[in-house]
């Protein structure tokens, strides 16, 4: 059966998250819905991320095999025919070999953190961005990620119910920018852990607010020890921006 | 009694337009009952730019005389609370003379108008812009949009229903860039007719599409006749950014 690649952007608002469950609409159960109703099967998707409930996606990747040999626009049409009014779209298709796999063919993933800073409350970006009311130094942000960066033990950056067999992951690049009350984390590596990225905002937070420096993010990394390091950032902040692979 | 200038953000999706009518809640009557349960009074707010029906703000500016003398981040706290959950949020307040006026002081208004163009349907844009899914030229309109800076008979881009005066209108500035699938227009002016911005950006998109030159927006302009100029953009996309007033 011919593999298709789809890039795919969503809201996660309103969704348990990335992968099934029993316990509310997941992002994956929507598009698999929309693939039976367009191919009259049951198609399972592997995907790149498995993003948490209330994060989002602009360029989350997955691929899926199926019993049509449409166009690649077709197949993107037909899902977003079927997914509408659904905050899922398909931005777009393509035709790939048997040895592609979302997942494991992927050599980096890109995530944004974003955090507006102001008194206000959110409204064109609530549920899009955590809201911090008090001031906060983005370049002291910037400072203190860059003690990440590089190959490291993130078990201080880690879920305690993370599934992956080894803490050891390496940070390729963070960027803390701020654009008016925009203040903006960009975050890139092969893979990340679960809430890896949100507690690395969460903690960067510390430095924002001028009571941790670059040593202490460097001492809560060493310590090996997630109670050494800040709070678990809001998912509503977090974009899966894009996913890529070998060319 | 004190004079407060108050800077408003909004999302106009479920509005009927700023200002108060039998037909629908609107943002002023919003803002104004948040005004009563804080002062318990009847207060009237005026306002610079009376956005319609599905237009956002981002820095709306109102002015209101309210029988308390607090504080301005008092007036904005005290707002904010009574106006939460709605999609409607005091940026900030601040102190004014008598003879500031938020509409007549104003020197300038800036609006942006947002669209995205690609093939597949808006998630995170939904209600946020104009979604063209054929190709436009950014550049085509940014050109095609300089027929339209300095001080015009705007007759042809001006609402049936305007209860301006006079037709004549000075644009200061227009601008369209594109950044990877969105393409935005930003324009300033001392003032704008109604619906000038969206049947100029109507207009533009033929400009985009390949279908008018610089030369055919201004044959429209200087037409003096709305039927000879584009149709008018959905509201959707556009934004009231700031309102500018002298130092």
């Amino acid at each position: 059966m011919p593999r298709y690649k789809l890039t795919i952007e969503y809201d996660g608002t309103d969704f348990v998250g990335w992968q099934r469950q029993d316990n509310g609409p997941s992002v994956q159960g929507a598009i698999e819905a929309a693939f039976k109703k367009y191919c009259q099967a049951d198609i399972t998707l592997f995907v790149a991320g498995r993003t948490d409930a209330g994060v989002h996606a602009l360029g989350q990747v997955a691929h899926a095999d199926i019993p049509r040999d449409d166009r690649p626009e077709v197949v993107a049409n037909a899902l977003n025919a079927h997914l509408r009014p659904k905050p899922i779209a398909i931005i777009s298709a393509e035709r790939v070999g048997e040895d592609f796999h979302a997942r494991f063919s992927a050599i980096e993933r890109a995530y944004e953190y974003r955090i507006i800073n102001r008194k206000a409350p959110l409204v064109l970006d609530r549920n899009r961005a955590w809201a911090i009311h008090h001031p906060i130094d983005a370049a002291a942000m910037h400072d203190g990620a860059q003690a990440l960066v590089g190959h490291h033990d993130f078990t201080s950056f880690r879920a305690a119910e993370c599934q992956a067999d080894s803490p050891m992951r390496t940070i390729d690049e963070i960027t803390v920018t701020r654009e008016a009350d925009h203040v903006v984390m960009r975050v890139r590596a092969r893979s990340f852990l679960h809430h890896q990225v949100r507690n690395i905002i969460g903690t960067l937070k510390l430095c924002g607010e001028g009571k941790w420096t670059r040593a202490d993010v460097a001492a809560a990394l060493a310590a090996k020890d997630r109670s050494k390091a800040g709070q678990t950032a809001p998912a509503c902040g977090l974009y899966l921006v894009a996913v890529k692979y070998p060319a």
